[in-house]
């Protein structure tokens, strides 16, 4: 099986490459090729999308599994329209006008995202729930759904397109985005480094480890696409979860001396952003055709220490 | 008031350019310009929106209201796709980013359709049930409402977006739409012709009035967006109707002679069309906001007699 991997050089993009190494199948063949794609290195071909014909190299060794992770993310795209709507819509046409030309109708693994949710929500969000995305970014990637189900209902492409909960516990530094207390209250204090809590232990959100989102990957690249019809976009199955929760998950693993590392420091900006996010979801669907997440936040805690500390 | 309408030479665009000299006033400000454009005649401005530079040749006259009727219909877009994305979602796209380097963020009121939502659908639409087209027509319209509602978002421009119900009667001959027996079936009868029925009585489906579908896009222009939020696109209120409802209200119009003029010729592949397409809507949010729709369907054929065969 060959396989392309676009937005390779991103921190999902290369747990998966290493996924894929690591096993050597996928769909219960070898992979014969595997092509890591990006606009920045370290990957195979250094490539935007975005750029006219770049999507039609890409396809000229014919893969037979595509993973599309290529994103500029949500702060960016709300920072800057123009680009997050080039690389985020112009560059998902791209692919799959380029899978249309090259006309033998391949397996896209397309990752969406949870904010193609935004407010009113639910408590509880099903699997029929509208898209109402509160962000360029949310737009562009419900954008992309509408355009993946399409082009796979006039047999286009075979895609398949997999929301992501927000990833917990995300290696490296600590980051810009919103989103970034979720992870680094946990791993910061189990380096021994502090860390900061803009919001309160009350607020709830949607969680599952980078090992979940990787075999969700692979499963989405593995499935009978049969199995989903006309609509070929799932919601991940995920962990919902209060702050509360995760600092006691931690306190089991780090004990109070990691807990007494979070710096309390609200920000009423973060927290109104944070405010407009999804809590839960009914994943049915997705767990009828097979997609796995973790079930306590222990266990997310637990893969980030065999996964980034053990290491 | 200045006003641009694009797409102004199809049935709806000429009986609101009509409506517009009749009342003179939009906004409670008299018309003090209005603008036809279309890609074909009668016009004021003959213009295709998905070529470039175009939107924003369309836009120097700084319109304070655009009405987007423009688009490749659902049969069509469905038959060359190239087409349909062209005109459907890069002519709405040009609009937006023309109307957002003009920078003033006039109303912009689209036309979406109820060709957003497909399979699996409740008997009973909800303001938030998920857009799943089955149709490219259906994604096409549906991407547009994403990106108005981001464009309005963002301040670029003032949008509001209107999803008609069925037109009916739409005057004029027979055309080969799918749901063109729906209005042919009371419209022939009433000239003495025969007309075809090509499904069963018991199919139910959503309308509203020509006449209705103008004073839908009068009140887009005229009401207060704010009441919008962030959800800047609607499901027009209509009528839920069977075929039967049709054929009673055609025999207390013109009698039994007219109703004998219906010939039963079951088409399957149209039947299997119209299965899918939906019957019924909620459409409380459309309804607080001041849109109204005819009640029954007689009243739906009184719009006919008075607005086509009295004239």
């Amino acid at each position: 099986v060959r396989v392309l991997i676009v937005g390779a050089a991103g921190m999902i993009g290369r747990k998966l490459a290493g996924r894929l190494r690591a096993s050597g199948t996928l769909r219960g063949e070898p992979v014969a090729r595997l092509v890591r794609a990006d606009a920045v290195e370290p990957v195979d071909v250094v490539a935007d999308l975005s750029e006219p014909g770049i999507a039609g190299e890409l396809l000229a060794g014919r893969p037979d599994v595509i993973f599309h992770l290529a994103a500029v993310v949500s702060g960016e795209a709300e920072a800057d329209f123009d680009k997050g709507y080039r690389v985020n819509l112009d560059g998902m046409r791209s692919l799959l006008e380029a899978v249309r030309a090259a006309d033998y109708a391949p397996r896209l693994v397309f990752t969406s995202s949870i904010a193609v949710f935004g407010p009113p929500l639910p408590d509880v969000i099903g699997d029929s729930h509208a898209l109402t995305p509160a962000t360029s970014y949310g737009t562009q990637k419900a954008v992309a759904e509408l355009l993946l189900d399409d082009y796979s209902r006039r047999g286009f492409v075979d895609g398949v397109g997999i929301r992501l909960p927000t990833i917990c516990v995300r290696p490296g530094k600590p980051n810009k985005a919103a989103s970034g207390f979720f992870s680094s209250i946990i791993r910061e204090p189990l380096s021994g480094k502090e860390a900061v809590l803009p919001v309160a232990d009350t607020v709830r959100h949607w969680f599952a480890s980078p090992r979940a989102a990787v075999e969700f990957l692979i499963h989405a690249a593995e499935l009978d696409s049969a199995a989903l019809g006309t609509r070929r976009c799932l919601t991940m199955p995920g962990l919902s979860a209060t702050v509360a929760e995760q600092i006691e998950a931690l306190r089991r693993v780090g004990g109070d001396e990691a807990v007494s590392l979070i710096r309390r420091e609200p920000d009423e900006t973060i927290a109104r952003i944070v405010e407009s996010w999804p809590r839960g979801f009914d994943t049915r669907r997705a767990r009828e055709l097979g997609f796995r997440a973790e079930e306590s936040f222990d266990q997310i805690v637990q893969v980030y220490v065999e996964d980034e500390l053990a290491a």
